[in-house]
């Protein structure tokens, strides 16, 4: 078998045997197919997209190419999310406490922040003595004893995927749908749980720009997941502005303690909720309506907080800054950042926002670069708000004075102000569950 | 400017600009653009081409990537041409003797042999004492003296189609119109003649598999020849076998000979008179049937031939060896391959027959094989024609006694040899003129 084949196979939009894409994964992976051959095939693959049989071979051969995480001894149902990305999106310490806090189990895998995105990792790595890699025999008795544990994605887990993504990164083969569903996919089946909840991120902001894209990669993603036996259901959710108030690791656990403390009822809470109901759906089968009030109910007993400090005591961390987020480390400088204009926010661009969450300390630029768990922005005003000429709109934390004008510019170039109030899209726009 | 962006623009279908096809002509050139990055942008280019603008601007700028050959000092009008590829082409002997005796004057380069298909300069090198490398001097002063010389190409002409090539090659992105169109037209543009003659390939052994697509592959190098002001025609010739009869370098010089003295007028003298037909055209203006007429007449009269002589002379090469082709030094072995059956040759795989000749010596595996310049195959019977059982359908000269049953097994395997006559393809199929 010749990559060279491979490669005109699908630039003449032939379908790929399973051996075939067998091979290209290995030997990409092992480097025995060079990175010229590999980028050829993807953007091939990019602009004749895949079968769903192709799409299939191609996530359980990269599933494979790693560890699997075997998660047999965990008592009850595995269950997993996913999130395709986005900025202030700290839905994972909500919602893992409160499917745990509902009896199911859920041993999750998260990464860390780059550029503008930040990741689960950092931010509870903010949370003192928080450990992010566990055992496997810790997963497993963590997991058995509280519910649920929050960590690190493990080195070898889908190590053909990481080196794929590699190249797509810098070959401008990222945005496919085939491509995105697959490795998400495989490093979701390495995982090892049975049931799998995807939010899907549609918007300005986000890979799919459209609800329909949304609706196609859930639905390649489902269809993945089935070739695999694993039940996965997506909540596709509007990203125009940034998830709460809050960006920047240690000031989004505090606003996920709000939220799981029912003092904050936003577009945070709401998509924690659903994304908390079609776990519980997919797990037991019961109808959405009937799990969206279980999740409030776990929410609203203060029981979804309560995991979330057993499972913080389980990992080492110190459950203290939770019951009192004003322990947390303080930036040595916050300052408040002022609307330019009178209007309304008609939109927030929510990658700069990152990017200004970055530069203020948040986040990484490279991945060597250490972060600041203090840092970052808290939002006053978000998209549809009233602002006036002066008004403090949001508030920056950093260590560093010297990089606030630069954070501030790039802040205010994400907003956009206008004089009428322009009609707010829904937040979540369609749960598709199994 | 980022190679990223680029990628992306042509992955989207826009129309690349002048600098950004530069950027990455220049880039991928000096080592900047990494070849997964220029393979990812290929494969782009492959499957959404190219506009004319595009396709200009690169032909261009890899033109311009290495030395210009400067023929300004040659008096009168310089012609070149070039043909798509094919087994057993010598037309370049015998076409550029007969346009140098109708006045014309030609600098042509020509390249080595590489796997199945034979090399011109190789051709050339079987003459005793014929230089295929001259100094820019040489080369104005040969010109200007005789009309015309026959030299390897540079390896300074356009370095960056050079490059550009054997990426294609390993990532399946060498057969796109754009892509071809501009790689032969840089170095033709580099090599600085002002009339260029193309000789198309179509059939089922060359690039162009259809008539159309050979049409627009021609319409493409006229129009890239347009914007970098040459005068470009095509002749479009049937590749489904070899042309003329010999394979193999010496063979074939001493076949190009025999068409030059008059003796064989086969499809070999048809389209080289075609071709030095639409050269002259292309220069003079004259009417095509007025220039078949001249081309014939410089044969029948032997000034071509006398040409010939004059360009070897001119070259260090020893003209006995065309007047007295049985000089040629010949190979140690010569066997006559039989007809394994009674029928018609209804087709000849010509990539199968110059597989043959290599295996016998006459060609190279790879670049750093030496060439036996006496070996190769001399076609008794072509496509059409009727065969017996047990009859020698080809003889075979070689050194290497050990290879000639893996050639025959070859040779055998090129053939389809049917019961009933099928009906002849054309030779010329068309010539489009300026």
């Amino acid at each position: 078998m010749r990559m060279y084949d491979i490669i005109s196979k699908k630039r003449d939009n032939l379908e790929l045997t399973k051996d075939e894409i067998s091979f290209f994964v290995k030997g990409f992976t092992n480097g025995s197919i060079p990175d010229y051959q590999a980028s050829a095939l993807l953007m091939a693959i990019f602009l004749n997209s895949m079968t769903k049989r192709e799409i299939s071979y191609l996530t359980l051969e990269m599933a494979l190419s790693g560890g699997k995480t075997d998660l047999s001894k965990i008592e009850g149902i595995t269950v997993d999310k996913h999130s395709t990305g986005g900025v202030g999106d700290k839905t994972t310490p909500i919602v893992i406490p409160t499917i745990a806090a509902l009896g199911l189990k859920s041993a999750k895998m998260s990464g860390r922040g780059l550029g503008h995105t930040g990741g689960t990792v950092d931010k509870l790595e903010s949370i003192p003595g928080f450990r992010t890699t566990l055992s496997d025999e810790e997963l497993v008795s963590v997991v058995n004893r509280v519910g649920a544990c929050m960590i690190g994605q493990s080195g070898d887990l889908a190590p053909a995927d990481k080196k794929i993504y590699a190249l797509r990164d810098a070959t401008a083969t990222v945005n496919s749908i085939p491509l995105i569903a697959s490795s998400i996919m495989s490093k979701k089946i390495a995982s090892g749980s049975s049931c799998i909840v995807l939010d899907v991120k549609v918007g300005s902001g986000a890979f799919m720009k459209t609800l329909d894209e949304a609706k196609q990669l859930a639905a390649t993603m489902a269809d993945i997941g089935k070739s695999a036996n694993k039940k996965v259901a997506a909540v596709i959710t509007d990203m125009n502005t940034p998830l709460g108030n809050a960006i920047g690791n240690s000031l989004e656990i505090a606003e996920a303690v709000r939220v799981l403390k029912g003092e904050q009822k936003d577009d945070l809470y709401r998509v924690s909720i659903e994304l908390s109901a079609a776990m519980l759906n997919l797990a037991k089968g019961i109808p959405m309506e009937d799990c969206r009030r279980q999740a409030e109910n776990a929410v609203e007993s203060g029981k979804a907080f309560d995991k979330l400090k057993e499972i913080t005591a389980a990992q080492g961390g110190d459950v203290r800054v939770l019951d009192n987020p004003g322990l947390f480390k303080k930036s040595s400088i916050s300052v408040g950042i002022k609307s330019p204009f009178d209007g309304y926010i008609s939109s927030m661009d929510s990658e700069k926002i990152g990017s200004a969450s970055v530069v203020l300390g948040a986040g990484r630029d490279e991945i060597k670069d250490k972060i600041d768990h203090s840092a970052g922005i808290i939002l006053k005003k978000k998209t549809g708000d009233k602002v006036k000429k002066g008004e403090v709109i949001a508030e920056f934390f950093t260590n560093k004075a010297d990089k606030i004008a630069y954070a501030e510019e790039k802040f205010l170039s994400s907003l956009s102000i206008t004089d009428t109030k322009t009609k707010e899209s829904d937040l979540i726009l369609c749960t598709l569950t199994n």
